[in-house]
């Protein structure tokens, strides 16, 4: 890339973008303006944003821009634009988690992931859409790939923003597959990491042993770029731990000492998933050939979808309980049967579930002794048609039951021209390793498809 | 002490234990004998042993005594006998857990304090009495004091045998009055610190977020001795914490900067005590003068015990539903009770409970800012008459919901001549702080006793 060169840097991911601010051949203002001008041109269609103020964004950019032409140090995100999810709170903008019943809600303060990415310097562009209150019911989102299909949930602003080159990076929360089912159906990449990597200080708390932030990128390495800030211990978070960050850019940029080895993951729940999913990873598995092998996820582990639902209605029913009491005639019918459910929950049957967080992850430790990563699907299918639905979310239970670190990567692709999601699933704690694992595999995938050609 | 004089080992505490064997003065086989021969004598009308093997015992002391005799290494308790309470796992004696329905249980491993205990070179005397299951139906044990009366629970034989003399320490656990309580009862020292500074890996479980280890003795410096070693961070049990070890016994023997504050706590259940307790409480009020202040604990901590019960008996329900399942009709029925309450309890209702728990104690930061301790009473009277309850454990439960260090202090008499407990409630995580004031205080009440003489 040459300073005379025309850039086009909406199409730029973050690894771009942090370059070309940190040489100077561009400024975070002018990228910002080119950003909100492809906003303006695509958000009737697309509907990603919860919150955008022009002039806040630019003020972040021309503070940044400051910042790098006094000599300042400069952060490891200088520059970079994000989408933040509207549950994640932020002091200068507001916070509505996607209920009219916290409409005009202001925080007082940032949440710990934005605080981490402003003094990273990173540019807090707008709050994306949410569905209601990160639960099942859509927002207002479309399918930037075709808009008669929904983007997926909860996370769908991000997943759509990053999608339509609106920003480079999101972060978006998953509880059960908010994360990686908006990323495969807008077909961007999509990391959730272990439980636990991320503080939740300041996010709308769902479930305390499920809710984990998760990032969408155009890329693994911009995954890493945007995920690894985001990562330390915060005491506010009781499920954050005093241990060393991963150095998760670092490692995910290496060339892994052997060629990995997957193992082909068909969980109980495969009969689920749409045929052409199912045709569509044997064939990446055909391609893979040598670098695979089978892992059927025995029958027993069925239970853990029980378990998940068990522990995430009873923390709903406890997490909304004001909402439920103050305004349930505002709250989707489906979101009223949660709750409705969720008090019904014993504190027997939530510890038992709790308990088996720790020996599902732990059962998967024979598995990576013999493969770098579990290669399975993101969901069974692409995005559903219509906007009524944000898909289902059971391809992703199991790993965010288990706090197992999951990355999708937008390989596949559907008879309609949708995008599909090849998810691969690490050790828990081992994510830098399954985003190298991951960075492989799509470079691996390039190569063959340019031989095939 | 000199090497002539004749010496009663039983009525050595463990500090003068340690310095006897330390300097050869005294081995730990002539030891073990005189404390066989000491429960021998009384074993019959106290009962504090649930397990006993005389051989086992002197094994020990034996190589105890060789390791000194060949010069190694030697830990920081080499030769000290400690009771253990019969719910703490050990591999070599059986851990029966108070219920006919673990007869002859003989577990694998021994409990990480086990595990601590005998690296430090401590030596395992026996196991002693627990209520049934460490609940609150009571086990054979009798107050030495008086064998009429309860030594109360569920620590009833660890209370005992050290009361008794039989062996100068012993570990017990609460989880709600457990140490506390019998300690008072009995007379002795008893020590239960902050929630999630000793390990509870290989202990019976009954609830994870109320369960804590405690220790019994003759001396505050006996109670800083024994409970140091027992502290540390162990992966098995997730509420220990990778952080620094409190220098306890160094702390506790220093005399105070300046002389401890005590902040003279009544709790909202304050008219529950009997009215000799109050008397009793409020003569030690008017002997330290100056040293003190008045403390109502507000009126809206009653829910305190609501919360507790609701997590104890929603654990309870679960820790023993195999129990209940297989054999309830050797249950007894209050347990029984506790069980069937308890499986009605909702994850909501629970998880809001536990949720308190950080809260409460948070609320006394700021008494602690202006006392170095809570001084209240240990139990509402002293031992009740009759072997058929344990008595109430209704003044530790605030104490022990919270996680904040208590120590019971045999500073009362009621007018039966029966010993009634001082206690002293510290700062949660401030445990050396708390055993200084604790003796600060044992020392300021003799002085002043022997004055009033």
């Amino acid at each position: 890339m040459r300073n005379d060169e025309f850039i086009d840097v909406t199409a730029l991911g973050a690894a771009g973008i942090l370059e070309a601010v940190r040489e100077g051949r561009i400024g975070a203002e002018e990228l910002v303006r080119a950003l909100l001008a492809r906003i303006g041109a695509d958000e009737d269609r697309v509907r990603a944003w919860a919150f955008l103020d022009e002039g806040r964004a630019l003020e972040q950019a021309r503070n940044v821009d400051r910042v790098r032409r006094e000599g300042h140090a400069m952060g490891p995100l200088h520059g970079l634009p994000v989408g933040v999810k509207d549950i994640i709170d932020t002091a200068d903008m507001p916070t509505e988690n996607g209920t009219v019943l916290h409409a005009g809600r202001r925080p007082m303060d940032d949440a710990a992931v934005v605080e981490r990415l402003r003094s990273a310097g990173a540019i807090i562009l707008g709050k994306t859409v949410t569905t209601e209150l990160a639960t099942y019911s859509p927002g207002k989102t479309r399918n930037p790939v075709n808009p008669e299909y929904t983007p997926g949930g909860s996370s769908s602003g991000s997943a759509a923003a990053v999608a339509a080159q609106m920003v480079p990076v999101a972060i978006g929360t998953q509880t059960n597959g908010s994360v990686i089912r908006p990323a495969a159906f807008c077909g961007v990449y999509g990391f959730k990491p272990s439980f636990g990597l991320i503080s939740r200080h300041g996010i709308l708390r769902q479930s305390r042993p499920l809710d984990q932030v998760g990032v969408m990128a155009r890329s693994v390495e911009d995954l890493a770029i945007i995920a690894e800030p985001l990562m330390g211990f915060d005491a506010r978070d009781p499920d954050t731990r005093p241990i060393a960050r991963p150095d998760l850019h670092a490692v995910a940029m290496q060339e892994p000492p052997l060629p990995p080895a997957f193992a082909l993951t068909r969980t109980p729940n495969w009969d689920d998933a749409e045929e052409q999913t199912r045709l569509a990873f044997d064939e990446v598995a055909d391609m893979l050939g040598g670098h695979c092998w089978s892992f059927e996820v025995p029958a027993l582990f069925r239970d853990t979808w029980n378990w998940h639902r068990a522990i995430m209605e009873a923390d709903i029913a406890r997490s909304f309980h004001h909402e439920y009491e103050e305004g349930r005639d505002r709250l989707s019918p489906s979101l009223r049967g949660q709750i409705e459910r969720g008090r019904r929950v014993t504190a027997i049957d939530y510890n038992n579930a709790v308990d088996r967080i720790g020996a599902v992850s732990a059962a998967f430790d024979e598995v990576f002794d013999r493969a770098d990563a579990l290669l399975t699907v993101a969901a069974p299918g692409p995005a559903p048609h219509g906007l009524e639905s944000t898909g289902s979310p059971d391809f992703c239970t199991l790993w965010t039951f288990a706090g197992m670190p999951a990355v999708t990567l937008p390989l596949l692709r559907a008879e309609n021209g949708m995008p599909m999601g090849l998810q691969l699933v690490g050790r828990r704690g081992d994510d830098a390793r399954l985003l190298r694992t991951a960075r492989w595999l799509v470079r691996r995938v390039e190569e063959l498809e340019r031989d095939a050609r």
